[in-house]
């Protein structure tokens, strides 16, 4: 489908919020992010990675690499590159940068936070910490759960740029917070469920990665869509099979923010974990695999810890045991799979 | 993908099985049932529509219309049109006509036949006393649970003409039947999983079809890959609650049978249902879509019992209730997935 130009500024007459709210990172994701925002907001902060980034905002109204087709009002943003004035500026900031870059832009933050609310919308892991951004928070900036969320939902950024119907879940510990961050996210083309299990839909956002590389990889390998759909069922029962060791809570992983994530990003030709496989299945080496990118593909780094948080907990996951034999051990991917083939049921 | 040319005498020199083994049907999926047990038994007994199709693979080796790509060697085959003489020869018959032409078939029956096995692949309902085969066969031809088994699984019919790798579910009560069929069953492209829910994999093979028929009006509408995500996540949800007031039984759908097929039915190209709900989305009335195809769209019939059954049971499925008003009211495919994308989360 051709991409449609669209105009971030609403044109609809409704009273808009005005919550501070930014958002930090000014890649795909981060610019949907701002594109939603605005649809609800007076003002969206928004922190960048670079004057470059900046410049070209404020001179053309959109991102000059991501979502070019996503045309902003400037009126609506506040752009800065610096995060202490972002942060200062808002209640509300939202998290956006790949995880690998979290740490950079955190580490410079001296400005008062711990009465803000930080949601996350990362998808992986803390390579600083080798952990996910929840405990990340927690353990180097003393940021509780009580001032934490999690975005997360089968949402391309694409197709948010486009304004497709998309669903998001909100993840919080407080009702209060839930319901502001409801607030401004919901719109015409944004759906937000709620939801209380803040590590479970953190992680599940981040295995969905690792099991999209593995479907990549059978899609390039040859496999179809019957064996797709098989794999796709294991996967989520080893999601299941993780989330309960990591953090029992009442969840039903067929819910769009865990099942519904795991298939937009292990069926959607949008998946970049998903293409990173596929290019690794054809055969090419996963170095140059990951360097003909220029997107981050998460799944790669969050592989190695998520592989060896599952042997500490002594967690049988094939699928997890088999992408990462492929991507940090050399092993065969054709060979790989030939074996998982006899694990999968 | 092209497709290959695929020669079904088998090349190993493994013992072949000498369970006597028959298939009735000659559509796509018959035929890659037959493709399957050639590869494991001396002798596949097939009943065909007619002498025509008869007379067809006789003279060609392959079925005139469907997989036509699949070559069998004749010395593996015993063709008939009498389902008199096929179940007479066999222990072993898997029903694999279209659940619409099923008892034009099985009324013809007049030989013996209470200590035959009798496996249903078939995903329908059979209009004749609106209920699934299971039952029908109970019922009309007091063949106990013990006789039955149901074969399920995310298995497109092209795909195993391509010998591309896929998993089956053999559902049976009785231990000694089920290690019979995973016997005649497995193969190097075929792995089969074996199970005790009859019903639950009878019934969801045909819930799966009704909502590959919304998916694909959803696609039609031009919704895309973010909310199909969604849409799937509440599908298997509603499976499952459909699943649990019919037929209580520990099951976890996850598993290959209920999700897997689902997932393959709802995002494959391969699947009638979801081209035909595609037809319907794009503006197409559902009489004229029906008539574009020439392969029986099974989730048709079975959305009117199902529709109705929910009813009697007083369960909430708006999926169900949606794709039934569409098909059957002639209520307008937007406006009722507009109403329907308020009741998803």
């Amino acid at each position: 489908m051709a991409k449609k130009k669209t105009n971030s500024e609403s044109t609809s007459k409704k009273t808009k919020n005005d919550v501070a709210v930014g958002v930090v990172g000014s890649g795909s994701f981060a610019t949907a992010i701002v594109k939603m925002l605005v649809e609800n907001c007076k003002t969206v902060h928004w922190c960048v990675r670079n004057e470059f980034v900046k410049g070209a905002i404020e001179l053309r109204g959109h991102n000059p690499t991501y979502l070019t087709a996503v045309n902003f009002n400037l009126k609506n943003l506040k752009l800065t590159t610096d995060v202490n004035e972002l942060v200062t500026a808002c209640d509300v900031v939202v998290l956006a940068t790949p995880s690998i870059y979290l740490s950079d832009t955190l580490d410079k933050m001296t400005c008062e936070y711990k009465d803000k609310i930080f949601v996350s919308a990362i998808k992986g892991i803390i390579p600083k910490v080798n952990d996910v951004v929840a405990h990340y928070l927690k353990e180097e900036f003393q940021i509780g759960f009580r001032n934490q969320a999690v975005i997360a939902g089968p949402c391309h950024a694409e197709e948010v740029a486009m304004e497709r119907l998309s669903y998001l879940t909100v993840a919080t510990v407080e009702d209060e917070v839930s319901e502001k961050l409801v607030n401004i996210f919901n719109s015409d083309f944004i759906k937000v469920n709620s939801s209380k299990d803040i590590l479970g839909n953190e992680y599940s956002a981040i295995l969905k990665n690792i099991f999209a590389i593995g479907a990549g990889i059978a899609s390039g390998l040859g496999y179809g869509d019957n064996f797709t759909a098989v794999f796709v069922s294991n996967a989520i029962r080893e999601m299941e099979t993780f989330l309960e060791a990591i953090y029992e809570a009442p969840r039903d992983v067929n819910e769009s923010a865990y099942l519904g994530d795991l298939l937009v990003t292990a069926y959607s030709l949008f998946s970049r974990n998903r293409n990173l496989g596929n290019l690794i299945g054809k055969g090419y080496t996963v170095k140059s695999a990951i360097q003909s990118m220029n997107m981050v593909a998460e799944g790669y780094y969050a592989a190695d810890s998520i592989y060896k948080t599952a042997k500490q907990k002594k967690l049988e996951l094939p699928i997890i045991d088999t992408v990462y034999g492929i991507l940090y051990e050399g092993k065969n991917a054709e060979k790989q799979f030939r074996k998982l083939t006899a694990k999968l049921n």
